[in-house]
């Protein structure tokens, strides 16, 4: 493993941290009216099509990352159901 | 290339494409305070990283998605900074 490989897992980690705040953020605030639920959808989609490939390829920090990400999306997605009112 | 490798791209083009609905969401609707703005902040590092990522293992499916992610991201940072009330 070299360097290079550390700026990929440095970059995983900073995509699947950087949706903590946006989960505390929709629960404070108990709204998600202005996040688009495709959005969700798709780049839950996504995310899930990571894990397969991350499962594929073998990779724990793939896997890791993108099952992470997919639970703090998926209490987005439970925020935006409860809230949602438009 | 093999067909795990489309399955990465495939994983890759729906990460990005999600967007699409939330740049348009946002401007629509004229707001974009459930929006963390850390999430953006992190998210857009994080992307950057990937981008970088990209470019060291010369990889164009990489550097195409995580660019036009970027440029999505940032019609959003304008959005969230134009309508920013709160």
């Amino acid at each position: 493993m070299n360097w290079i490989h550390y700026i990929g897992i440095l970059a995983g980690t900073l995509t699947t941290l950087a949706f903590v705040p946006q989960v505390i953020r929709v629960w404070r605030l108990k709204s998600a009216k202005d996040l688009s639920i495709w959005w969700l959808i798709i780049f839950c989609t996504g995310v899930s099509t990571w894990l397969i490939y991350g499962f594929m390829i073998n990779d724990l920090p793939v896997i890791l990352a993108n099952a992470a990400t997919i639970f703090l999306l998926i209490l987005i997605i439970i925020a935006k159901i409860i809230y949602q009112k438009n």
